[in-house]
């Protein structure tokens, strides 16, 4: 037990230390022991589950657990671009360093690695869990068996941005559809009729459940009698970057919408361009949504109009949802969902009258 | 060797694959053998100069090997909220991970974790070399001695955004004093001559650079005759964010200046939003121009006049100096220095005429 510093509780005698672990871990002072000494006849949950309680106690593990990669957890992004990733990334960090904690952050975009790749990395360096945020299980009709392998072999996963059906893991989310809701109603309320909705890949979660709330949110605030016909005229699935938003506002534009609702701030600033290149005005003669908050869009030309997402109570409940695994609970498998909020700037205004 | 497989070149034999790699590291097959089959007799740097080469030409290392922590690489960035870090992180991530290296992100806003107890962290979990961007090495007059300690225990290391003349290690910077001389020039080519400078905090090494370059810049582009404290007058050092830049904007304002060079964008877009507290137009009553280029800056409002930092060439040499490190080679201990370039946008105009 030489090795085993506390690293605050100086004045607490080795005995409560061990029975306060063995208390939150549900074991007895004597596998508490055992494990802190690195004894064989301890099975893995267990043994999870005590080094979790000294990680949550916040005590120093022994240097020769240590060595095993206890401490480091991986967190899995789409990219570094998007002002969303790198706030929800200092979020998660934040969460996880008061537990003693680092993240060891891979981004999907660097150098094309696969996520399965980063995956293989991480638990090589035995990570004591990760964060998955908008990964392969956002894509919709994905086979769910990578991820069921890693919950079969013990290891604590959080799921952001993405549901799969069969798979009994924590998933974590924004409500998508309350984010279209709120951008709709908004348009509605200020007479827009022709409305239109600029998403990315259909492929993903998010992607499915905006596109299914924009024919409810339309049907309720502006016309119980639209057909999926006309609903489909005022969709454009692109990519959710600046370049995509653009895209996607001329197709809009061309089918004479008057408001449009992005799903990322990076769009809307795209289809303010798009509107621009065609000589109309904004907002005057088109009001542009986005989606995030990102860090600089309240010192844009318009300032954006967006339905803010709660990136740091998402980010600080997925922490907090793979600390607990990794401190021996069992995974909660049901869907957390976040609510967003609208925030109203100057890129949306009454529609222009005809 | 059964452990050892190849990523590429699969068509080569073995023996030509253990002879590049002892090629590469300059040292005997015999060698290389002993490492990859992880036999004692061999010293510590001629270990990390193997598994180097293994590196760098793409093989995969033996499992056994890899479980050491090899294949990780800290990064300690000040914060992720100013975009400039978040890029430079993918830009690293980008090259590391062409080489097989994954970095264990440390965000120093997280929690309030200092430097020092993230390089324990990183250290205990085996990473093979430490990237510092803007770490305590940025502060002029700081000990060395936490640097020169892991230069000592042969820990591969890049100081980025600081320079410290008693160690003996690998530093890469910005210009600081071009990107001064350009935002100064510019003004001054425009007619402005009453000229202020926003910086962050004045113990910082870029900050001392630009405040110095300022003077000289002054001096040759507007009045030869600027006394230093007429020069005092015309700077303001506060923090390197939106409400940094908004209060050093008050300052120099009160001092009468027509244009203002920033430190950051985000201090450049605080400047413009105290000018319109103020009433005052920009850029026809002030002129603001920022420094980085981040993601959204031409989308603001006005579009902002920046100097471009090349960020992405910056992290790819600093990931490619501890590469080469990590490689076996001895680490370069003169300052690499890039140039940034002016974008000029809506932010700056001619001097107003009094």
């Amino acid at each position: 037990m030489a090795a085993f510093v506390p690293q605050s509780h100086y004045s607490r005698p080795m005995q409560v230390r061990l029975s306060q672990i063995a208390e939150r871990a549900g074991v007895s002072v004597a596998t508490v022991s055992r494990v802190l000494n690195d004894k064989p006849g301890v099975n893995e949950a267990t043994r999870r589950a005590v080094l979790g309680a000294v990680d949550v106690l916040g005590y120093e593990r022994p240097s020769r657990l240590r060595a095993k990669g206890a401490g480091l957890v991986g967190l899995i992004v789409p990219e570094l671009e998007n002002p969303i990733f790198p706030r929800f990334a200092e979020a998660v960090s934040v969460t996880l360093a008061q537990h003693g904690y680092t993240p060891v952050l891979c981004s999907q975009r660097a150098g094309g690695i696969h996520e399965d790749a980063y995956v293989r990395t991480l638990r090589n360096h035995g990570v004591a869990g990760i964060i998955f945020v908008s990964g392969i299980h956002a894509i919709a009709d994905t086979d769910p068996t990578r991820y069921q392998e890693l919950c079969e072999a013990g290891l604590p996963l959080v799921l952001v941005n993405g549901y799969l059906d069969d798979l009994k893991a924590t998933f974590i989310a924004y409500e998508d559809a309350t984010s279209v809701d709120l951008a709709v109603g908004h348009l509605a309320q200020m007479g827009h009729t022709r409305i239109g909705l600029a998403l990315g890949q259909e492929r993903f979660t998010p992607t499915i459940r905006k596109r299914d709330a924009f024919g409810d949110a339309m049907r309720r605030h502006v016309d119980a009698s639209l057909t999926d016909e006309a609903l489909a005229d005022l969709q454009a699935f692109t990519v959710y970057t600046v370049e995509g938003g653009s895209t996607a506002a001329h197709t809009l534009l061309d089918q004479g919408v008057t408001g449009i609702v992005c799903g990322s701030d990076l769009m809307a600033l795209g289809a303010i361009r798009a509107a621009r290149q065609r000589g109309l005005l904004v907002p005057e003669q088109l009001s542009v949504i986005g989606s995030d908050d990102s860090l600089l869009v309240e010192f844009t030309d318009p300032s954006l109009t967006t339905v803010r997402q709660p990136v740091t109570p998402v980010a600080n409940a997925a922490a907090q949802a793979l600390l607990d695994q990794i401190a021996g609970e069992p995974p909660a498998t049901s869907e957390l969902l976040f609510r967003p909020e609208l925030v109203v700037r100057g890129s949306s205004a009454r529609a222009p009258i005809d």
